[in-house]
């Protein structure tokens, strides 16, 4: 296993040199099933196609549902299917970026498996980590899964839509997180009403225009 | 990989030995994270726990928050923290039950980490497999994650409750679970109402029958 993550740790850091080369801001996004991922790539590319060169990656046991959906944008699309595997690797990401022209890419989101354990021991070469917590999952969650939590670069609360039909506390949940993470930001949206979703705007903007843009 | 497999299932085969020798059925519980597992397994428990002897393992990557909430009702519970694992392995079983009194079970709830992928591939030596599917995790989850909708034995759709806050259409959830899976049963459900739960409790009950006072 130690084996499996250092020859995976190298891939990722040539994955790193390759979008660092290429200007390309790499997501890596993770979460449960569910969680509302796909939704929320829909939505961000909505906000900032007009501005930046942006592709997908979706990564997924089976299926093509989710690059589809992706493509009926217009947006580049790479479906990788895992067969039974649990997370992506840095080498199905060397593989997928054959097939997109990097130089007309500012923005390359990769959807992970929906999953809250394993993508966290698997870095891809990503600029940031996004994960996702949705609202009826409960806020209990950083307990149990507190590795992914603690590896994470901004943590997307989403589905705030749904907060009355659950008991979630989201100071609970800011209060474990940041134990486990003081670093991460917090932001809690709704990809269905869009209610919250301009603060994340301007956090992957921000880094967006660092790397497209540098001073 | 195919070793770790085959030596799960050794260990998982004497499990189910000794849980037929001691007549305990035997759950494993399946779910992504926050699709309401633990709920489920205290509304079975109240419904069942003036009939039945009842004993719970809970599987987590860390903290003993699921532990605490059995046996705050006061049902012995065992928890198995993996560590970083993604799936519980029968052998964790067989240890955890050296810490239960079989004689004075009849159900036991294994409550399996929070994952629609890994636990798939490691049998524990239960009686029956139950895969719990959320609302707002989604109808499209079957497609993305097959192998654990494939190997269950009952599917609770959980949170109906949340119906009218999604586009989930049940329908079309059942024609892609009953596609990979034609034998499995379907059982919509909320576990914050109790809408649909007897038709769960009768499920289990005559299986529990079978076991406890076989004819």
């Amino acid at each position: 296993m130690q084996d499996v993550l250092a020859a995976n740790e190298n891939t990722a850091e040539e994955n790193a040199k390759l979008f660092r080369d290429k200007r390309v801001l790499v997501v890596n996004l993770m979460a449960s099933p569910g969680a509302g991922k796909t939704s929320f790539i829909l939505r961000t590319i909505a906000a900032l196609r007009d501005a930046y060169g942006i592709a997908v990656i979706e990564g997924d046991l089976a299926s093509k549902v989710d690059a589809e959906k992706i493509k009926a944008q217009g947006i580049p699309s790479i479906q990788i299917n895992t067969g039974g595997g649990c997370h992506l690797e840095a080498s199905m990401i060397r593989q997928a970026v054959d097939y997109l022209d990097l130089d007309e890419v500012d923005l390359l989101i990769i959807e992970n498996v929906g999953n809250l354990v394993c993508p966290a021991d698997f870095t891809l070469g990503e600029s940031a980590r996004v994960l996702i917590l949705s609202v009826p999952e409960g806020d209990d969650k950083p307990l149990k899964y507190p590795f992914i939590f603690k590896g994470s670069d901004i943590l997307i609360v989403n589905k705030v839509d749904m907060l009355e039909l659950t008991d979630f506390d989201m100071e609970r949940l800011e209060d474990v997180v940041l134990s486990l993470n003081p670093d991460v930001k917090i932001v809690p949206l709704s990809c269905r009403t869009g209610d919250g979703f301009d603060e994340w705007l301007s956090w992957i903007k921000e880094r967006l225009e660092a790397v497209v843009r540098p001073s």
